[in-house]
């Protein structure tokens, strides 16, 4: 099973692909797309649109899990995150997925097995969970793998409690 | 000239296209699009996506405004205006567009004269100015027709002021 995780952002998105196979999980691919704060806000959205379809289309995640944010002190960062969110959610839609939107809560709780741990301890344990020498770069593609690992959880937590009705 | 208003929401996108010919102001279309409260966020961020596309290709605008918009003391209402908003601007930049994106105050200055008018007086001139017979219904078309106005006016000043370089 593969899931695509994303970190939403206007400046930076962070991606990360995880396969898990049993207990085995890794990571196929992740990083951060930047788009330049020149440009208009629609075309940069354009950007980020096309970079995750081609991601879709590349990996064909089984699930797609984006983080469901909350506002902070700055509404400024606020509004542009939300409208990255958007069109994040609308290229999963089109994609034909309905995607998780774990809260950044039960990432913690997925990741470390704590709702309230620290960013420290989560991206240490995405470095172990996947094998890794270090722990990704950028921040953004660290939490972007944090939000894959827990997509994977949730779907298997979904296929445990799925009712069969025969 | 065509503009293509659009007032982002979630469960209600206003939408509203006027064409000018000189003085000639018209309402071409209007009107909102409701997705269920129930759907998940990315089907209903699909539906309004498909709805903006099909306006765009139906009128073929040559021009599109987006209202930009302001925090309000709801951030889970304001949470989800931001991501219908990405969307909508990317509907528009996928289309070619590089929308306008008035303030609230400069659709009021541009429809009334006056960028901190009431609601009403808002309306009452978008149904002026478009020679209507009512306020058009529901809000959210009447503020569209009123961001698509101010779309014009921006694109009228723009030329104006444009520098020819021979």
């Amino acid at each position: 099973m593969i899931c695509l995780g994303i970190d939403p952002g206007v400046g930076l998105l962070g991606y990360g692909i995880v396969s898990q196979l049993g207990d085995d999980m890794r990571a196929l691919d992740y990083g951060a797309v930047a788009t330049a704060p020149g440009r208009p806000l629609s075309e940069r959205l354009g950007a980020l649109y096309a970079e995750v379809c081609q991601k879709i289309e590349e990996y064909e995640p089984d699930i797609i899990a984006v983080e469901k944010l909350f506002f902070g002190r700055n509404k400024t960062t606020a509004e542009m995150v939300f409208q990255a969110r958007g069109v994040v959610l609308l290229a999963a839609s089109l994609g034909g997925y309905v995607p998780y939107e774990p809260k950044p809560s039960e990432v913690k709780l997925a990741v470390c097995g704590n709702g309230t741990a620290e960013k420290s301890q989560v991206q240490g344990m995405v470095r172990c969970l996947l094998g890794l020498k270090e722990i990704p770069r950028p921040d953004d593609a660290a939490d972007a793998l944090a939000i894959a690992i827990t997509g994977l959880s949730l779907a298997v937590y979904d296929s445990a409690n799925r009712v069969t009705v025969q």
